[in-house]
């Protein structure tokens, strides 16, 4: 089929990737304090990209922490409305030695984009945007409404949109929601994601002794605060995997057979996994448990790092007062991030070894999110995800964590899809993260076309 | 008794700590290579300190790292010779917010003289180089031959000296060692320490996966680096503290009952020892062992510091590709560094998780070393102690490692005398050490009264 879109991209591929660039220029870090400025900067791109492809209403919601950014078009009375959610923030570079060029300075390499937030998410969210553009190109008036929610804190917890949504039912209603923000499971391959895992991501904090001590006079009876953590955080897992906290499994459901035997299909090739992407002698992991249920289906306990005592070069004797490490749980459906988080600190109150005082600080939480296969609004986004890319359409989960799909089930009662651009081997929060430039045109052409394929979606759900 | 040395100290003692603060206001941290030209400064003082005083010969001994300070003074024939050693380097001050005055702004607050090195060991090995002054003050001509060797290495390893030793066994011949670089046991109680323990330091590096991954897609499979390490550590210690690397324990032997008999009669209270000097709710250790047992005579496994993975503010959910930390183990007598070093090697072999490779670095290493209390050396060392301050010399042992002890046993065959003047609570290695300023001019008092006791002390062993 010839799409609406092939000459709104064809004679603007140039234009469209320097667009993206100059987005992706921006060093959006929302983690880092010395790059609010620049978090700002990027909210003020989104609402100008908005305003230029002509959304009605543009506001920058601002905040105590990075703005929200909103925007609106509703001239489709009677059609389905969509809300489109993604983040204009980006994961840290570091370490910044590894990257091949500059992680704020996009550069093309064998058809792809290489920055920070190429694929997560200023890329596949900007799709979006200019998908709005190719509507109004070819037709001029958008086919069904559209809602714009842009947050620039998904790497930090969300904590504005969060608290943003359940206060703006109203506004924000609409039929179904569209995140760009996962992966398609392989290249050619269009992929709807069918869930999410949430996460309670947390900071462990040890002391000991009241001040750092000499290892010498004091080694053999004073409690060393980096080790007693060390013990701690080993004891939560045995050492095949299974996370040790009491309760941690117990809502943990099974995926349904067919489910099961649909990731069975997937091509996947398990030697070329652990050598290519995971890039290690072996995997991990609870044992019978697939690859697909490990990643998909399974909560997992990860320390994301730990600092600690005397670690510059050469020696320091030191018994360290503090120590100090970021922990998460993800969480797959049906387990409740408060519940988790209780149980983790009772498990930490009953197995702190004596002498050290662990305190545990929950940084972000959300539920996992699950959808449909066969919600009206997943089959239409499958039959527009099949006609630009010519193949089927496959069904998977994601480990990964976006925690707003949880709160637009629960506040605002509708389905999200995860229509994902990204490719397994894109680099995430990783150096060198990138993003298939064809992806990125055959986003825009997929969204424009799900937009006009929904015009026509009878949206109640059989 | 009235001492020679008392109208120098008398009208000195301005002049005389004065000149200390200025030895401690070189920043001369031996682990940080920016700091490298303060170390030399440290040296060209401590040579020009041993010219002022009248040493004969004076030698700056520069090398790879920092140098060596070599002086004598050979005018006493027939009379015993005392090699004095000492070093000029300090730790790092940091965590520096805990400073309550400058580390290296030296600050005289409640009797004490507050810096880095006031009391490890600047100040105390300075009062060598004072006791020398004052005994020329009071006759002109030193009573017994007085050779002086000072490093700069001693916090990193000592590399410097551990080759000069050996290979200067003539010009470094004498007949009995002093170092201050040990604490009285307790405020106004003259202590020798009759043994010290050795150490291995390691640095401990673990790998994961090929880089850092997103704990999303991948957690579940990905060996995590500092998880691999948390556990791999965990390993090395049971809950209560024995060390789980095998033949770790196998040399060990008690210490005799006389002397722990001689250790129970210390004063000691051990919640006191609890609450103000290790400032926690418990002790750890061995089961079975005392505090004196655990900290002197047996081997100790301390993780100073660990790093890894994301540490910063906020959140980023990495999985890390790499972690570091730096461990020693403390050694008592009879264990051999490198024996220990290959326990060590092929425990991580043996029990580092699957997916992950640890790589163990030796950054320094020494044995242990002992004297016995009835040596002519010691027991003169011990009068002069009781005539300066009025109270019994007591025997101790201690945990730290001062590696040239060792050496100096070994190579140059002659005992070593521990005569300490810190105090338990000086905090070496921590913010705020200090050094009581009538320590500082009783130890000047007690080196120069041993001196003169020295020329007509029987050196022959009974």
């Amino acid at each position: 089929m010839t799409l609406n879109s092939q000459s709104f991209i064809d004679n603007g591929r140039e234009r469209l990737l320097e667009e993206l660039c100059e987005f992706l220029r921006i060093p959006s870090i929302s983690t880092l304090p010395e790059h609010k400025g620049d978090v700002l900067k990027a909210a003020e791109f989104v609402a100008s990209s908005l305003r230029d492809v002509g959304m009605e209403t543009v506001e920058i919601i601002a905040g105590e922490g990075h703005p929200l950014v909103y925007a609106e078009s509703l001239e489709a009375p009677g059609k389905p409305t969509v809300l489109c959610y993604g983040h204009y923030d980006v994961q840290p570079p570091d370490p910044l030695d590894q990257w091949v060029t500059p992680p704020f300075e996009p550069t093309v390499r064998n058809g792809s984009l290489f920055a920070r937030g190429a694929a997560d998410d200023k890329g596949q969210m900007y799709t979006h945007i200019k998908a709005v553009e190719a509507l109004r190109a070819s037709g001029g008036r958008l086919p069904v409404n559209v809602k714009f929610l842009i947050e620039g804190e998904e790497e930090v917890g969300g904590e504005a949109i969060t608290a943003y949504v359940p206060a703006h039912r109203d506004k924000l209603a609409a039929d179904v929601a569209l995140v760009s923000d996962t992966a398609m499971y392989a290249p050619n391959t269009p992929t709807i994601c069918t869930a999410l895992r949430g996460m309670v991501y947390m900071e462990w904090e040890a002391a000991g002794p009241a001040r750092d001590l000499h290892s010498g006079l004091y080694g053999g009876t004073a409690p060393n605060a980096v080790f007693g953590l060390v013990e701690l955080l080993a004891k939560c897992k045995d050492a095949a995997g299974v996370i040790q906290i009491p309760g941690l499994y117990e809502s943990v459901r099974a995926p349904a057979a067919a489910e099961k035997e649909s990731w069975r299909r997937l091509p996947f090739d398990e030697a070329e996994y652990l050598a290519s992407e995971v890039g290690s002698t072996a995997l991990t992991g609870e044992p019978g448990q697939s690859v697909f249920e490990r990643t998909w289906a399974r909560p997992t306990f990860e320390v994301h790092g730990i600092g600690g005592g005397f670690t510059g070069p050469g020696g320091k004797t030191v018994i360290p007062a503090k120590a100090t490490a970021k922990v998460s749980i993800r969480l797959v459906p049906d387990q409740d991030p408060q519940e988790i988080l209780r149980a983790v600190r009772e498990f930490v109150a009953a197995n702190t070894p004596a002498g050290i005082q662990v305190e545990v600080r929950e940084l972000h939480s959300a539920p996992a999110s699950m959808v449909s296969p066969d919600h009206p609004a997943i089959r239409t986004a499958a039959q527009a995800l099949e006609e630009v890319f010519g193949q089927p359409t496959v069904f998977i989960r994601s480990g990964g964590s976006i925690p707003i799909a949880g709160d637009i089930t629960k506040h605002l009662g509708i389905p999200t899809v995860l229509m994902g651009f990204g490719l397994p081997d894109d680099g995430l929060h990783s150096p060198n993260e990138k993003f298939s430039i064809d992806n990125y045109y055959k986003a825009i052409q997929t969204v424009s076309h799900y937009f006009e394929l929904l015009a026509t979606t009878n949206m109640e759900q059989a």
